[in-house]
């Protein structure tokens, strides 16, 4: 047996004690604290066991007398199932830590791999690895020599988080045999072919399962990420290497965002400094945020393409979708697998979907349009107030209501978000993929009208550019301040608690010099850190920052200032927050930023209608058209039209994917199509001459 | 030998004659007549050369030594080359007409193959054929019993016009291997992998290559499409069957789109019988315009999808493109392939289509826009003329400059579809599709801008509904009587005129009863014939009765009843020139109408945005605006851009392809991934047993 130290991993092996597993830790599984014995036993042997355990025949499987298809194709899908009785992981108790209290969970567990077992299973999920002639092509084992940094054993080929990768994808696939139900626990049920972990998981048996923090390198990596004082890049090949693609494309693109901006906040500084009184002159303005949205997407599509590929997930396969841990419904067999598994007809979802969570998105919004009214009330009262004595405290108070509004919206999109998510749930959809999509669509647009509404009613309906002006300034200024709080300084303040805690804890029975903490206890400590819930919020800021700047900066040249302002120091709070204050989370192989693409499209084209609208209102245009309004309208209109077509050629004619990337992928389709038609000749010649 | 009779093919055998070849004739090559005897003998010995012939030793082959790629990966592709030495189909010279002339050309050669054959090439080519459980799979001859309607040895398990397919496919294949030139011919070289085929035709070797007609078939399929009187829908499967999925497409769409046009025109001919001179009351049929436009669309691609999945083709993967024929460059290596084949730097096409094909369209347009006001002049000269002193005479002359016109458009859209090849070929695209594509492209914004600019211009600038209904009607009118003319008489009638002149010269030396041609004189007199040029021009008339339809029809409602009646003859027409005027066409395995779908789509935003203005323009809309115009046109941007937003978010929400059918390629997907990893499983345990 290989003790495998892979890559990355060695770096624990410092904090070994006598305590700690024989192996390299990568993964955490914790059970419930009153799991049964048998339970215990069981869930272990199934990891450890051997994956060829139950044999190849396709007698034993119980589908197979049950099911009956027509097609003998069929038979080689029940033939697989027969296939995983175990994981071949490595699998141990977590030792009792220093400070053992009773309170303390014993079922801690802590899984790795031989190297032997992880570069197979990097094969099964299908890595994507940089070859030695610089492609990159999915990884077997059989090759395993034409690929670049594969050394000697293969030893540090696969880093860290790609091993943890491998791990999850392991477990998540160990799938119920003939078990009718989990040992000891006779309540729940278990069905030929469905995820084991996945059923202990929504039974409350399995409490979660996290990566571990390779101290060695997070510490290497917050330096070149955050604590260095000087300007450059961040780390994305490195940031990517520690948390996967999915983490590292959100910063990538917080980064290009950031940088799309800078152009826009040079033109707005001289325009702040000079014009600031002079309301009139934002057309040139408005015209560059025109281009600029439309441009910047298209080619953040290419540099994201460019990422990608880099990092081996822009060709990669998605593997088929299982249903999502919350998915109920009564059982049947799935018309696409085969496999038993809870069916919920898809009308009693649309139903669900129309009747119940439209019309209450519906009411949201139209109780958000309430509270604006209520504001743009308040909004007059205050003036008047202002307008009858004149003070500087009532001066003050004008920015009162909008920073009341700015709070009132924060809280509004919480709530809402609480709600949207309990919605979705009860919707109950199949795939983790339909959940998301329907979850953001809500969010998305509760969170556009909540945010913009006010917006659009001061510019279009009250025509007031000084009141326009102002109130973007609040909502900006109010929601960074606010963000700020929320999403790092409470967390850590609160992890820092926590942290503070165990470490006195610990140094009660150690000497001081010692600064490491013990495995055990380091294993605790990020067992209590929060769980990281994906990038969902941070990519919702990042949208309503781009709706502030694409849609009315033109009116406030400094919205794309302060928006820079708030990104660079959101790119430190969030690798602060992922480094010191979350758990690690799983890596994403993710190719794109998936939806949300479509959502900044989506602003972008509603950028474009605005910002003619606006170029259309304002007073130097209208000065062209003193004798007819409707002339000026009907240009208006006639040059959006234009720009709207225009912008959709555009983005029909640059390709998402850069032309050197384009021929690589064609490269490898074109191999794969020689290698397909070299087998199947060298099959019909063997036939034809059985045949003969 | 198998003699090989299949299916469909059979039919044939009834006018085999003693001079008729051995098997069963399908595709026709005919050589130009000054061919070298050594040429035509190795072409032939290519043909029927076995496929292993050439070994499968890496070191025959000549392009091992010149390139040398970094990446191992490439000896596969370099491997294959040597695998393609010949078809191994059946050939044979065609014997001399009854009336043998010594014009005819002798190099007319007939090609077969063997069922055997056919059934290995059908799995090379990717063949989807439906299974006994009613499921569509690729088709391999391992699991050939498998399949539905394959029994025996398979007999009439692939139609005629799959064989044809796979003929043309293996003909195409045919590589050069170590030759430097076509023997006999040393001007015309070959390169090492190259198509042989494509080299011959490109340089004037190759006459033509066309797949045979199945006479008796034939007659059974125009006896259902085109002979029968009573009404019924088209038989789309025999259609498919006889000229594969491309021309079933066609008539498929043709077919839906008369159908959707029907409840147009029910509400056309009482709008025309009872509201004739009220020129106002057409807002209700805008708004059904509108609807209209974009359901028909999004259902269409669901029925296509239906359609493509019954017949095979919706998830048949592409093969790799090849150049086109008449592609030229420099040549060296492609990046993709590795092969030697000519390049042609990108940049250079570019400044070909942006500088000079760009503003050739432009100033086409410009001048198609200086023919449109000279038209109007004339109309206004004639006018004045009628007025002056109004008489029977004066009435008809009012419509000749609308006859003239539209007689002038279609003599320049002619001219331009010349040009525009010419331009197109010019810019020598690498592959077929791109050609294509900008080929659609050019026509299409002529084409447009030609028959609906003075539409446009009238409408919306002269705001005359009464001449914009009589131009409207003179347009379709004229066109669709000369369309009729130019696509079906004319040609019908040159080829009858031949046919005839072939008949009375065999009847010269047969006898009066024989009706039937003997093969040869068959294949003589279909060489004969026109080629039929797919199905582009076809398409175009559609794309332009659907824009009459969908942009102005509300303002002359029985638009919608003539292009019905004109489609219910195209079908006559169509139907008669694909079985009687033309060439067979070799069959094409399209999944959609490709890019006439963002065509016909493209159309459909624009008739929503001309609908909306006209209904902002009409007298009973505006009668609710009394007191401002500004009010009105801002009402009708509006709506019109939550119609676009809408028509957007259904095209996004109604799925491309039917629930069921995803079902179903869900599954064949599922199978696919399961095998693939059971493969992948079963390696590594090998490799693993081996290392241990």
């Amino acid at each position: 047996m290989d003790r495998g130290a892979l890559g990355e991993g060695k770096m624990l092996q410092g904090s070994l004690d006598s305590s700690g597993p024989r192996f390299t830790p990568l993964v955490v599984v914790e059970l419930a604290s009153d799991t049964k014995e048998e339970a215990i036993a069981w869930i272990l042997s199934r990891i450890r066991d051997q994956q060829q355990n139950g044999g190849v025949h396709v007698g034993v499987d119980p589908l197979n007398s049950k099911i009956s298809f027509d097609c003998v194709f069929y038979h080689s899908v029940l033939l697989i199932l027969a296939f995983f009785p175990g994981a071949e992981l490595l699998v141990e108790q977590l030792g009792p830590g220093v400070g053992a209290q009773e309170k303390e969970n014993p079922n801690m567990f802590l899984v790795g791999a031989t190297r032997q077992r992880l570069l197979s299973g990097a094969e099964e999920v299908g890595l994507f690895k940089e070859c030695n002639d610089g492609s990159m092509r999915g990884f077997t084992c059989a090759n395993k020599h034409n690929f670049k940094d594969f050394e000697g054993d293969g030893d540090s080929f696969l880093n860290m988080a790609e091993c943890q990768y491998i791990i999850k994808h392991e477990l998540d696939t160990l799938r119920a045999k003939d078990e009718t139900h989990v040992p000891g626990h006779t309540q729940v049920k278990l069905y030929p072919g469905k995820s084991i972990i996945r059923r202990l998981q929504s039974k409350g048996i399995l409490i979660q399962i996290f990566p571990l923090h390779g101290q060695e390198e997070l510490k290497r990596l917050s330096f070149s990420w955050y604590k260095k004082v000087k300007l450059s890049f961040q780390p994305l090949d490195n940031i990517r290497h520690y948390y996967g693609e999915g983490q590292a494309l959100y910063f990538g693109f917080l980064e290009y965002f950031t940088f799309a901006l800078v152009p826009m906040a040079l033109i707005g500084v001289p325009y702040y400094l000079f014009d600031w009184e002079d309301y009139d002159k934002y057309v040139i303005f408005a015209v560059f945020n025109l281009v600029w949205c439309t441009v910047i997407l298209e080619l953040w599509k290419r540099f994201s393409a460019s990422l990608a590929y880099r990092w081996g997930t822009l060709s990669r396969k998605k593997a088929f979708e299982e249903p999502r841990p919350g998915f109920h419904g009564t059982l049947g067999f799935n018309p696409v697998t085969g496999r038993k598994e809870p069916l919920y007809p898809n009308a009693k979802r649309q139903l669900r979907v129309y009747l119940v969570s439209l019309p209450f998105v519906l009411l949201c919004l139209y109780l958000s349009l309430y509270i604006m009214m209520i504001y743009f009330q308040m909004e007059g009262w205050v003036l008047s107030f202002h307008d009858e004595e004149p003070t500087f405290w009532t001066g003050i108070l004008m920015f009162i209501p909008s920073i009341i509004y700015a709070v009132v919206i924060e809280i509004m999109n919480l709530i809402y978000r609480y709600a949207a998510e309990f919605l979705t749930e009860w919707e109950n959809h199949r795939l983790e993929s339909s959940y998301q999509n329907h979850l953001v669509l809500k969010v998305l647009v509760f969170n556009f009208f909540n945010c913009f509404a006010s917006l659009f009613y001061i510019a279009f309906v009250m025509q007031d550019m000084v009141l326009l002006r102002q109130s973007l300034a609040t909502l900006l200024i109010t929601s960074q301040i606010l963000n700020q709080f929320m999403e790092a300084f409470l967390p850590y303040w609160l992890q820092r608690r926590r942290n503070k805690k165990m470490i006195r804890k610990v140094q009660k029975r150690r000497t001081v010099e010692e600064k490491e903490l013990p495995l055990a206890e380091q294993v605790r400590l990020e067992a209590d850190m929060s769980t990281y819930l994906g990038t969902f919020d941070d990519y919702l800021e990042l949208f309503l920052l781009f709706g502030y700047v694409s849609l009315f900066s033109c009116t406030y040249p400094l919205a794309a200032v302060l928006v820079v302002l708030n990104n660079v120091t959101e790119v430190y709070s969030d690798a602060f927050k992922m480094c010191r204050v979350f758990k690690r989370p799983f890596s994403d192989p993710a190719a794109n930023i998936g939806v949300w693409q479509l959502a900044f499209e989506a602003m972008s084209v509603i950028a474009i209608v605005t910002n003619c609208a606006l170029i259309g209102m304002s007073p130097q245009v209208k000065a062209y058209f003193t004798e007819s309004e409707t002339q000026l309208i009907l240009w208006t209109v006639a040059i959006e039209h234009m720009l709207l077509a225009f912008k959709f050629i555009l983005t029909f004619l640059i390709p998402d994917v850069p032309k050197h990337i384009q021929i690589k992928l064609a490269r490898l389709e074109f191999e794969s199509l020689e290698a397909l038609k070299k087998k199947k000749m060298l099959e019909a010649s063997d036939l034809s001459k059985t045949m003969e």
